[in-house]
C-alpha cells in the first residue's frame, strides 16, 4: 500500500460539530487509505471517539483550545485566535504534518486563514473555491464560487486551468469541457470582464474551451467546468439552492392541496430520488484550489457522510499530486 | 372615459408574429381603454386582421417594409433599417403619436433603438430592463435584468427609485421593499459595486430600502424590488428559467420511471398549477424604464395573451404618468 495520506480535520467547525465530524473521521479511517489529525478541544473529541471501535493509531487528537465562530470577522479572528482549531489545522497543512485540511466552520475565516497561512502555489494569482453544482445528468464544477468577488480576466483563465486539472484527476474526466459563464452565447456578448476572459480562454493552452455557457443552460450540464467571478458564481450556487427548495415546496403544496393525498403518498420514492440527485453530502465540500495544500470547505450542516466524502476528496487530491499538476499547467 | 392610451405594436417581432401579435391587439382593444397602431408589413397584418370582428377605428395599420432579425447586430440594424417595424414603432413613441411601444423582436435591437430614438428621461443615467421574477408567493421586480452589463453604484440607486415608482403604480404596492442583490446579508459583504451601492441606497430618499438580499432568498419573495447590475440580473433571470425547467423535468422523469404512472395521471392538475404560478405570459413583458416613453420587450415566444398583457402594462404606465413620477423622484 502507498504511503498514507494525512488529513487534518477541524473537529469544532460546523453545525453538527463535534459529534458528526468525529464520526466522519472514524468512518474515513475504516474505509479509506488515510490517517486523521482531529483538531480541537481534546476532552470533547475524546468523549466522542470513545463511542467507536476503530484503529486507534490512525486518528490523532491535536488539542486546540479556541473556536472561531461563523459571526467573527475573518481577518481579526485568524490573527487573534492562534490556538483555534482552524488556525492550528491550517498550520498542520502548512508545515507538511498534514497533506490537507477540512473544516465545516466559518467560510470567511477558512478562506482568509488558508491564504495567509498555507499560501498560494507559485504563479497562482487567486486561489478559487470550487463547487460541484448538480445538473440534469450529473454535475458541473463551478469556480470561483465565492472566494474572489472582484476578478480580472487573467484569474478566470487560471480558474479554468485549475478546474480542468481538478476534474480530470478527481472525477476521471478526460479533456473536460470548460465554458465561460456569460449572458449570451456569442463571443462578443457579456460585460468587460467576460469579453476579455473569452479572448484569453480562446487561445489558452491545455484546456478544452468550448465557449460561453448561458445561465439558462447551466442546469442541463453541457460543460464539465464553468468559470466566472466569485460574485456571479456564488449567486449561481445560492440561487440554485434556494430555487430548488422553493420549487419542491411549491410542487408539494399543490399536490397536497387538492385531493391528491393518495398520489402524494405514492410519490415519496420519486421525490426522495430527486432530492438525492441534488444532494451536496455526496461530494462533501468545496475545495479551495491553488494553495500549497488542499483546503476543503465542508458545508456548515455537514454530517458524518459529508465529512467522510470531503476526506475522500483530500485523499484523491493528494495521491494525484494535483498541486504539482497545477504548477505544471499554469 | 379618459383620453385613450395609444400603443404602437411591432407586428413582425417574435416567434409567433404576426399571427399571435395581431390577435393580441384585437383582444386588447376589446378589453382595454386603448387604441393600437400595428406596425409592419400591411398585407400580412391585414390578412390577420380580416379574421376578426373588432372596432375597426381602434386599430390602425402603419406600414413598415423591413424586419430586423434576432441575429442582426443591433446598432447597425437600427441605423440601416429605417423602414423596419421596430424603428418605425420607436419613432411613433418618440414623436408622441404613440404613448408606448411593444415588441417581441430582438432584445438587443429594441434596447439600442429605444436609447437612440426614444431617449432617456432627463437625469436618468441608464434606463433599466425590469422583469417580474416569479417567487413562492407572487413575484419580485428585478432590475436591471440585462440592459446594462457594467454598472456604477449610482445606476443601481436609480434602478431602485425607478423600480419603486413602477411597482407602486403598476401593481399598487405601497412603499415597496427594495433590496440590493448581494452575496451576504451584512452591509460590508459583496464586491466593490455592491459595497458602494449599499452606501448610496442606505441614505437614498423616497425608497424603502431593506438591505441586502442573498440569491438564496430571492425565490422566497421577501423584497418587492431587487436591484443589481444587468449581468447578475440576467444570470438570475435565465438561471431561474433553466433550473425550473430542469427540476420539473427531473421530477416528471422520476415519477414516470417507476410504477407511478397512475399517480402521474392524477398529478396533471397540480403540475399545471405550478407551471401557471411561473407563467411569464401573465405579465406579458419586460418594461424598459427610464425612457421618455415606455418601451416593453415582450418575450420572443409571446402569444396573444402575453401581448395583451404587455399592452395592459402600457395603459397603466401611461395613465399613472410614471415618466413624470420618475422625473420627480430622481
Amino acid at each position: 500500500m502507498d504511503k498514507k495520506v494525512i488529513v487534518a480535520l477541524d473537529a469544532m467547525g460546523g453545525d453538527l460539530a463535534p459529534v458528526e465530524i468525529v464520526k466522519g473521521a472514524v468512518d474515513a479511517v475504516k474505509e479509506l487509505n488515510v490517517d486523521i489529525k482531529l483538531v480541537g478541544q481534546q476532552d470533547k473529541i475524546n468523549a466522542e471517539l470513545a463511542k467507536y471501535t476503530y484503529p486507534k493509531e490512525r486518528i490523532q487528537v491535536i488539542h486546540a483550545e479556541e473556536v472561531i465562530g461563523t459571526d467573527e470577522v475573518p481577518t481579526s479572528a485568524i490573527r487573534r485566535k492562534k490556538d483555534s482549531s482552524l488556525v492550528v489545522g491550517l498550520n498542520l497543512a502548512k508545515s507538511g504534518e498534514a497533506d490537507a485540511f477540512v473544516s465545516a466552520g466559518s467560510t470567511g475565516a477558512l478562506l482568509t486563514g488558508a491564504l495567509l497561512i498555507v499560501g498560494r502555489i507559485e504563479g497562482v494569482e487567486r486561489p478559487a473555491l470550487g463547487t460541484c453544482l448538480p445538473t440534469k445528468n450529473g454535475f458541473t464544477f463551478l469556480l470561483d464560487s465565492g472566494a474572489n468577488v472582484d476578478c480580472k480576466a487573467k484569474y478566470l483563465e487560471q480558474f479554468a486551468k485549475m478546474g480542468s486539472v481538478y476534474v480530470e484527476n478527481i472525477f476521471g474526466m478526460a479533456q473536460p469541457k470548460v465554458a465561460l459563464v456569460n449572458i449570451g452565447a456569442e463571443k462578443e456578448k457579456g460585460n468587460a470582464l467576460t469579453k476579455e476572459a473569452y479572448e484569453l480562454l480562446e487561445v489558452s493552452e491545455n484546456i478544452n474551451f468550448v465557449g460561453n455557457i448561458e445561465p439558462r443552460d447551466i442546469p442541463f450540464g453541457q460543460a464539465d467546468v464553468i468559470v466566472c467571478d466569485g460574485f456571479v458564481g456564488n449567486t449561481i450556487l445560492k440561487l440554485s439552492e434556494g430555487l430548488s427548495k422553493t420549487l419542491i415546496d411549491i410542487i408539494k403544496e399543490e399536490i397536497t392541496a387538492g385531493s391528491y393525498k393518495f398520489a402524494a403518498a405514492m410519490l415519496k420514492t420519486p421525490f426522495r430520488n430527486v432530492k438525492k440527485r441534488f444532494d451536496s453530502d455526496e461530494v462533501g465540500g468545496a475545495p479551495f484550489i491553488g494553495l500549497k495544500s488542499l483546503v476543503v470547505k465542508a458545508h456548515g450542516s455537514s454530517n458524518a457522510r459529508a465529512i467522510k466524502n470531503a476526506i475522500r476528496q483530500c485523499v484523491l487530491f493528494t495521491e494525484a499530486d494535483i498541486v504539482g499538476k497545477i504548477k505544471h499547467k499554469l
